[in-house]
């Protein structure tokens, strides 16, 4: 694995901090340094101006836009949706005697920068030197309220060292934001107004007609005068300060942002609206703001925070990871999904993928339910979309795009999108194990089962029987490896399918047991036929698993035994990523995987396979995988945890937990590996906690590596809060809030209560 | 085979003949009355101007705009390089009291139209009703000269038939013409001047700066007046002609196109060039033009007519194909090809494929060496563009494109420009073919064998060795069969690449005999190594064969066995073309197949395999193939003769040899299909003809047609024609010219004089 850390940026265990600017990782910073709260994300741009290297990126949770695809054949698709950049509401310009600061041309010392994982604020500090030989100190805070989604606030703080004086600033909303991947501005401006000191802005995308409502208040210190800016795509304030040597003069800015992708509105109506929550929250102050949002993250701590001992690089990073989390998502807004790089960049084009339900959908499951059930119902919401799509492939029931924000598919490249059938069968995944979880049964009636059905016709369309063979699976697909594009029988499809009938076959038995009026009327609406559910059944146990009885092997797929072996440590460095570097077909001819794929489902289905079995396939696969998926080495590590392998298991745990922080894949620039940052939380709790939860029972058998002297995390399991707390010689389960758990440690079951379960560590032979 | 005739056109021997106009055809017949001389192509096009359906199509072999591809990955192609649409040098407009003719207005009777083979031109009559009662026959002639490949032809001629009147007639050169499949106008105007009655234009393309010469004189009746006329694109005149009733009144143009590709002339250059060549030219009058051109067909026919008895539908259908295919091509200028669809359409985009050597390059090598010797020059002119495109693909030697107008990859599609790697072993198997009927040493050491070594050092590093086979091969390819997308050992590949191997193995050796000097200076070139050779001979020997034991039947690649079966008859007619109605991905994932592929080879190197081994994959493929390109009936046709299966080979021969005056494919309109055109020839030869020519001896094994009285065609072998003449009683073959040759029929060797051999048909028991 051939990733390096760059470390440059300060250890600390409640923040991110960067002492003195460096110009080569601006966009780096950017990205770490974003503020978000689901609704809206912003990164960590100057919001003064900067003529150096930057991407002013402001992103609205499922605001898309459109281009349009030149496809060539039937079920390809034909047009292109992708999250557009947003308002810059941050918009500031700070004018001292004719000299506008900057940071690309401006000379300043001292510049510190902050995320505070407690505060939930960024900071950004700096002595601005300028020409004449003034020296002012600048403050800039910032933060995206967890607690009012549509609330951003901003605060601008000047102390003159040297001098008294006046200084111009400008700060106003700025909608000719560049979509910088497309290098296309989208936003035409429908309505500007200034009502009671609520400055409004209406603006609209090209294509799509989605609406972003946006506004601000200023709250400016006495003696300051200001004056109303307008252009096409800008309103703003001049504003004049009194400047008073060795005082700090504070001007704060509140802006409501609402967005709006019903088409069905008009244009007043959603004016209105958006003026009507203005004047809503005008009296909310700056100050007020950020004791709510401390208040908000001190709950998020007390119930998901991870605690290491010993390892101050990986308590900060596991910190982050699960910071930007919760900004990312946190399930408060309905109807929302996880993008691949969250709200923090235009890279992978604002997709969610089936990263959501297989790498960060168990991080809500055990934090945050609500937020769980809110991510399945996204592809609730978005089955209508899928039928559809499974129509046009030519198969029934659901089939879920590779990548979508809007639940219609929107990977241009036909081989992923026609060919990644592995989605389907995450969300079914991700149904039965949110549903094991938490017990919501009546999510899984009202909703689920629908999906699972759905699903599972497309499964029962979209495959064919094998004419030597006998046995049924999947033609022309490709698997979570993308390194084998279109393979006959991929092992995981095939599993995961097989297990999808078997589960929708065991929810249908369930619910028609547990209330037959609702079940009826649903098979009735879905037209449910015995004779689907004997041809499931058919399928599910005649699916061809292929597998070498001699060495306990899965074959990826038909033939991969066959394909030609490459020694992966013989790539030269200087050719990854190998995407950029080789020929394109040439990725595809090797027995070289890009991400785990058997071993994705061996984690997944982990009770199902001894801890041979999957040591068998690790010791295969894990040779052959060069990881240039950041979603890789996270599963890697946690198998490696299981068959007894803490220094790989290790190796592979710190990728995650700082991918980002030490910019690992040189390419955080483009926003944060928002999925991988949960595989980190995954890392911990299934790796090193040795937790397993895709059985009947929540399984639990906790390792440590040896640099740490403790960690703890909490989890919550059926209503109860566990937490689960291990040093190098004991590992103790006791229960923070609810009922008494049964769960199993180190192969016994126990019965949890508020004064816990202590077991001596058991270590590796 | 869904594929019905739509019998239209007048059956003729020697002309194509349309009766009465139906605007339902305009484009099918367009294509149909297409001419060309291969340097040039007209669509049978309306010059007058056509309100109605029309392709305004003008093409120069070779001559290409280029469009940009939005390529993703390293190896996939960024442009696009293309056939452009041309000058449309026929241009005209008839007014007659401010009435003008338009075969979509106005009112005509008597509408016929002819395309001559015996004397080369395209004829078309019918009489004009005017409003005002006025009556006038117009006859239009064209030619593109056979023998001045820059000379094209147009006459008019006016008959009143009952009045005595004016007219007024523009004619000219329109450089404002639309490449209708990129919808845009490419061309800029260099220059415009008239000299000594000659009237020059000089256009440029706007991408490439590809450049055409065009100048028109005009022979006009006494007493008719022309003014001048000139505008952004066009260059004319306008000529007022006196008309006496029941008088023909004629106007002829004489055109020199002058096509230049080469960016280092200078405009003064190619303007000079051009304006020389249309003063040398400027004595050439439409008679005389006639007249040789009917000359230079005579010839043709004499060399290579095939004569059918007892069936007119196919005597015209086969002649027309021969006509065509000499038009499109006939070697008389260097370094052209030939494009899918010739001179006669924008499909395809004017590209060459492997067509090229598969299915015209035989029809040459037996008509017209000379021409057959130009095509594989293309091919040696164009390796550097081959050796660049290995290395853009990681692999060493020469990578030939899938489809070219130029040398350079001209498919955006990349699952083909990346992964049919035939046109190599097309080439090289084309190489062989032509010296071995041939026997020109000369070319297979001088250019034929630099080739072989690059091609051959391309398939050594784009194949690998299969981990568990042992056996080397092709993996991630699509074979020539189309709808198995992306396989491992194709067969078909394997197959080839073992050939070329052992081929450029076999030329190696005998050219060190032969000339060890040149032959040193060669390898010295080249830096041809022993331990090159030494892999090839070992690759070769290691090739995987994809076979089956018990019953004799090849694999088309690994895995093809259990491909999910298809009754291919169970699909509704409606559905067919299966790319305009399924799903992309969906066609790839059963045993269906496209075209011949196993059979293909078969047939290539017929001598291998017995009649048995042909038989048995014959009935397991042939069941398979729903023939979805127009290349596919003819091999069928082919080996059904050999296998004793007449009705069937007679099934399938008669789509080729009428594909497009009947329409077959419904898609005529967009072109003709030259390369199937060449396959029709193929058909009767190697066919019902039995001839074999890929072993050391010329085979025949004729048989004939239940319903044919008679056939007869010349092939020249050795420098020697020979002429094979079969009837219901027996085959005769002699010579025409030339020595006596040696050959094999009905299992025997003959030695054939003039006198000729005479032997019994051989019945099908």
């Amino acid at each position: 694995m051939p990733k390096i850390a760059d470390k440059y940026l300060v250890v600390d265990p409640w923040k991110v901090v960067e002492e003195g600017f460096d110009p080569q990782r601006s966009r780096v910073s950017e990205s770490i340094f974003s503020l978000g709260n689901e609704y809206m994300g912003v990164r960590g741009y100057a919001e003064e101006g900067y003529s150096g290297d930057t991407l002013i990126g402001s992103y609205f949770n499922g605001l898309f836009e459109e281009s349009e695809v030149g496809a060539h054949y039937k079920g390809i698709i034909r047009s292109l949706r992708f999250m557009v950049n947003g308002v810059d509401w941050l918009y500031t310009r700070i004018t001292i005697d004719d000299e506008t600061f900057d940071m690309g041309t401006s000379k300043f010392s001292n510049f510190r920068r902050e995320l505070d994982f407690k505060r939930g604020v960024y900071t950004r500090q700096l002595i601005w030197h300028l020409q004449n030989g003034k020296s002012v100190q600048l403050f800039f805070e910032r933060l995206v309220s967890m607690e009012v989604s549509i609330l951003g606030c901003q605060r601008l703080v000047l102390k003159p060292l040297n001098f008294t004086g006046t200084a111009q600033v400008i700060m106003g909303l700025d909608f000719a934001t560049i979509h910088e991947d497309q290098n296309t501005r989208y936003w035409e401006t429908v309505k500007q107004d200034r009502q009671r000191g609520i400055s409004g802005m209406l603006g609209q995308t090209a294509n799509t007609g989605n609406r972003l409502f946006s506004s601000y208040r200023l709250a400016l210190p006495e003696g300051a005068k200001s004056t109303a800016l307008s252009e096409e795509n800008f309103i703003g304030d001049e504003i004049i300060l009194k400047l008073n040597k060795e005082e700090e003069t504070v001007v704060d800015k509140l802006v409501i942002n609402c967005a709006d992708k019903d088409r069905e509105q008009s244009d007043v109506e959603v004016w209105s609206k958006g003026m009507k929550l203005a004047k809503q929250y005008a009296q909310v102050d700056y100050q007020t703001a950020a004791e709510q949002q401390e208040q908000y993250w001190a709950k998020v701590w007390k119930h998901s925070d991870i605690v290491i001992e010993g390892d101050p690089e990986n308590q900060q990073g596991i910190r982050f990871c699960i910071f930007q989390l919760y900004q990312t998502y946190h399930g408060d807004n309905p109807g929302f999904n996880i993008g691949a790089k969250g709200l923090t960049g235009e890279a992978y084009r604002g997709l969610a993928f089936w990263d959501t339900e297989s790498y960060c959908l168990p991080f809500y499951i055990f934090n945050n339910p609500k937020a769980a059930r809110s991510l399945l119902e996204f592809r609730y919401k978005t089955l209508p979309q899928a039928l559809e799509r499974a129509k046009e492939l030519d198969c029934a029931g659901a089939f879920y795009p590779i990548a979508t924000i809007d639940g219609t598919e929107s990977c241009d490249l036909w081989q992923h999108s026609n060919l990644q059938l592995h989605v389907g069968t995450a969300v079914a995944y991700g149904i039965r194990h949110y549903v094991n979880i938490t017990g919501d049964r009546a999510f899984l009636y009202e909703k689920g089962l629908e999906m699972l059905i759905q699903i599972s016709r497309f499964y029962a369309t979209r495959g064919q029987w094998g004419q030597k063979s006998g046995k049924y699976g999947y033609f022309g697909v490709m698997g979570p490896d993308e390194f084998q594009l279109m393979v006959n029988n991929n092992c995981y499809i095939n599993l995961m399918a097989k297990k999808l009938f078997e589960y929708t076959l065991q929810t249908i038995a369930e619910m028609e047991q547990a209330d037959l009026a609702v079940f009826a009327a649903l098979t009735d609406r879905l037209g449910l036929t015995m004779q689907e559910q004997i041809d499931w059944k058919n399928k599910a146990d005649n699916m061809k698993i292929p597998y070498d009885d001699e060495t306990g092997i899965y074959e990826e797929h038909d033939g991969f035994f066959d394909m030609p072996h490459l020694d992966i440590h013989s790539i030269p460095v200087t050719e990854f990523p190998l995407y950029s570097h080789w020929s394109y077909d040439r990725l595809y001819r090797y027995d070289m995987i890009k991400q785990p794929d058997v071993l994705m489902f061996m984690f997944l289905y982990s009770g199902e396979f001894s801890v041979e079995a999957k040591r068998a396939n690790y010791d295969y696969y894990e040779t052959r995988c060069i990881h240039e998926s950041s979603l890789s080495p996270s599963i890697h590590s946690i198998l490696a945890a299981e068959i007894g392998r803490p220094a790989e298991a290790y190796k592979f745990f710190e990728f995650a937990t700082r991918l980002d922080l030490d910019n690992y894949n040189r390419n955080t620039r483009e926003g944060l590996h928002t999925t991988s940052i949960a595989a980190a939380w995954m890392n911990i709790v299934y790796g090193f906690g040795g937790m397993r939860s895709d059985g009947d029972k929540l399984i639990f058998n906790p390792t440590i590596p040896e640099r740490w002297s403790q960690y703890s995390f909490p989890i919550t399991y059926q209503g109860t809060e566990l937490a689960v707390d291990v040093n190098q010689q004991r590992v103790k389960i006791s229960v923070r809030s609810g009922d008494p758990a049964s769960i199993h440690i180190y192969g016994q079951d126990y019965i949890v209560g508020p004064a816990g379960i202590v077991l001596d560590l058991k270590k590796e032979g």
